[in-house]
């Protein structure tokens, strides 16, 4: 069955989620900090999320940008139904060493058949940050090998790698931009630069950031403006990348998201990333699009970097979040190992998932439903010129500025509690930066 | 069904193996490096893993220690089977935000039923290297909230963190040991030093390393000389917490394995532990066992660290691997999130697996089947002592070092090919070091 619509009962949280997060905090002296409410899943249905209060919400926020095709759909709860695919849960491998029967095939109609252009190595990880963790060190090993040429490491190399010390393990930097999100482990973390929250009183490496454009609203208004603001981004990559090389800090590779998610959704010409890529290449650095949050479908195509129309988008494109198995695509074999490398289950419902996703044209979907969306957007900011501005979007990625926090957080629990046309609190979370981004 | 014994059709990899690693290496462009062979986990059972060749062999690694009751075990298939099930599987939750219902139930049942003594909290995670960044990003927001005291953040830590600098991003330390394994992303990997190939090419940070005490056996015979390695050892360590203070890089917290795996089944005394807590805690640093690769029952006890009698034995305990979600114990609330967050169905085979602990006895019977197998051990050693020596172990966590890697190779295989009492030939991989020992 499908809800026809949002139900509201209680304000939320309501009294359920509260005696809940009471229960885990006190009881079990759990942080709770960031829970907001409590979710019955078996109720929840395609986009309407219920919560242990009989709440039906319309979820545009799935669970941090990670459910692909809505709740508990009939596809995916089949594929559980099936006893063939039992022992792939039950058994989790070291896939890097020990893969089941059915890992090439199961790799060739899922993660190789939406590989990216001029793309054929797929390396499978368990979340977005050991993907993009284990693409900075393929990024790494490939700058290092091509400096050593032929020869292998030499015994410096060897014994001062094992004590953290260079020439083995060098002083190489990745360029990131402002704004960026890219995880929170050690290694991503120092390229991530949205909030002080993930950062504060954690040890980083000195690597060089960029800026990311900030361009201006409307885009057919402001042309000049965004191509000079784009440009002068460029010149700057290209500065900190002479600069860094002068330091003894070489960068090795740049990482970027095709539209910076987290930092409040902020997007950029393609022109802006073929002539970054062509920058990379120049210097010798790698390539790095990070498409944890964008890829998957929800910009209209299946990555965000296909709107480039480049038929070499990059060296290295790293996944997770609706992809439900997390990875990278790359082109180079690269010496990279952990225990699990992935989760062959995680790979079971990607491919049914992309059966849905085809057989349903959920893409044409995306782009359709995204344009109602943003014509909406552009409507309400033409009505309330004072409260909401920048309306900007690609496919159902899309958002909206509002002029102050306050006001944006009236407006996310209006509309919530508003049962005709709810949005999820947990867009609070997403949009909680200065300019006020509100993210739909 | 169970298995009686091991059984060998073809020699290893066979030639079904052989043609799937073709077919991933040139068809699909894939990294096989450390494939071995292809798995047949439907046909796996117990103790026992098929391969596509329908080879059945005795698998004393277990994944790399990460199957806790075996192959294909009947609750686990149950499990999968109960409809009420469904849902946790197909809708993988941002658990930080939007847990679901049965979550406070599942974690009582689960990890709370089995904190390490004076532990009440529990941060699920993903795998072990997400567990120990995190548990590394715990112990550095810990230690600067305490240098801060009452006063929160000052503008200059909010606006420094932003862009990778002190006093926002402060240079403190981890102190870890030589031989460490903590994981192979930026962070863990600063604490990791067992092997060139995880470490060569990868930046990484200037923390301190001590010795690992390297123990002499029989240990009855060499009590005086291990006390005095080990008190060399702790020596070093509060040594070089001076040093690094004084270098401006004061360290926030030490990272212990109970017992080094993959830096060559190292073990040390309970005292050298409980020492080494001491010592921490006199110089104000938090202690992090890590528990990913000990925990589950293997040494005979459920954490491994339970052997050394303490009721206060750390600040914070890490897991992974054999409780199938990763995570870390501690004692205060730390700032930390993630999109996932761990993932509640590996929480509810985490239940079922304990369940299977408690009902068939199984630390008992890993206490007795330990026992004959270091005693096995210990004869073979007598009969062949210019191959054999330093038979070790805790559990049937056991070890013994053989006399150079030709030898132990030449054994490994020999015994695997011999279906009377195989050795599944992925022990290589773990044992492959210098000291060459043989982990069974
Ligand atoms: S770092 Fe990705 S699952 Fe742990």
């Amino acid at each position: 069955f499908d809800y026809d619509g949002p139900s509201m009962k209680t304000t939320v949280p309501g009294p359920r989620s509260q005696l809940f997060v009471l229960l885990l905090n006190f009881v079990f002296s759990q942080n709770v900090g960031a829970v907001n409410f409590f979710c019955n899943y078996e109720e929840s249905r395609g986009n309407y999320l219920v919560d242990v209060d009989g709440n039906r919400m319309l979820d545009v926020y799935t669970q941090i940008s990670s459910i692909p095709i809505g709740y508990n759909h009939p596809a995916l709860l089949k594929l559980m139904t099936n006893p063939n695919n039992l022992s792939t849960f039950v058994n989790r491998p070291a896939l890097g060493i020990l893969p089941p029967e059915n890992f090439p095939d199961k790799l060739t109609e899922s993660l190789l058949s939406i590989a990216p252009s001029g793309m054929s190595r797929v390396q499978t990880m368990a979340c977005g940050s050991c993907s993009n963790e284990n693409a900075y060190k393929a990024m790494f090993i490939w700058y290092r090998n091509k400096e050593r040429g032929q020869s292998g490491p030499s015994a410096e190399d060897i014994s001062s790698c094992m004590v953290n010390q260079g020439p083995g393990c060098p002083d190489l930097s990745i360029l990131s931009f402002t704004g960026a999100f890219h995880g929170r482990t050690l290694g991503c973390l120092a390229t991530t630069h949205s909030k002080v929250i993930h950062k504060l009183d954690v040890p980083s490496f000195d690597w060089p950031i960029a800026p990311f454009p900030r361009l201006q609203y409307p885009l057919e208004e402001f042309s000049r403006e965004n191509a000079q603001e784009e440009a002068r981004c460029l010149e700057e990559v290209e500065d900190l990348i002479v600069k860094w090389r002068q330091k003894g800090k070489p960068v090795a590779g740049i990482v970027i998201e095709p539209i910076q998610a987290e930092g409040g959704d902020n997007h950029a010409s393609a022109d802006f990333f073929i002539r970054l890529r062509r920058i990379a290449a120049k210097h010798g650095c790698a390539f790095h699009v990070d498409e944890v949050q964008t890829g998957g479908g929800c910009t209209g195509k299946f990555w965000a970097h296909e709107h480039w129309g480049s038929d070499d988008p990059a060296d290295i494109v790293s996944f997770s979040k609706k992809l439900l198995t997390g990875g990278y695509y790359h082109k180079e074999p690269y010496r990279i190992f952990n225990t699990w490398m992935g989760d062959p289950s995680k790979n079971l419902f990607l491919c049914e998932v992309l059966n849905v996703i085809r057989r349903e044209n959920l893409l044409e979907e995306v782009a359709r439903s995204g344009k109602a969306l943003i014509n909406g957007l552009y409507e309400l900011q033409a009505q309330y010129p004072g409260l909401l501005s920048r309306a900007r979007g690609q496919g159902t990625f899309c958002a909206i500025d509002v002029r102050d926090d306050a006001t944006r957080d009236k407006i996310l629990v209006k509309t919530r509690d508003k049962a005709a046309a709810p949005i999820c609190d947990h867009e609070l979370q997403k949009g909680f930066n200065t300019s006020s981004p509100l993210s739909v």
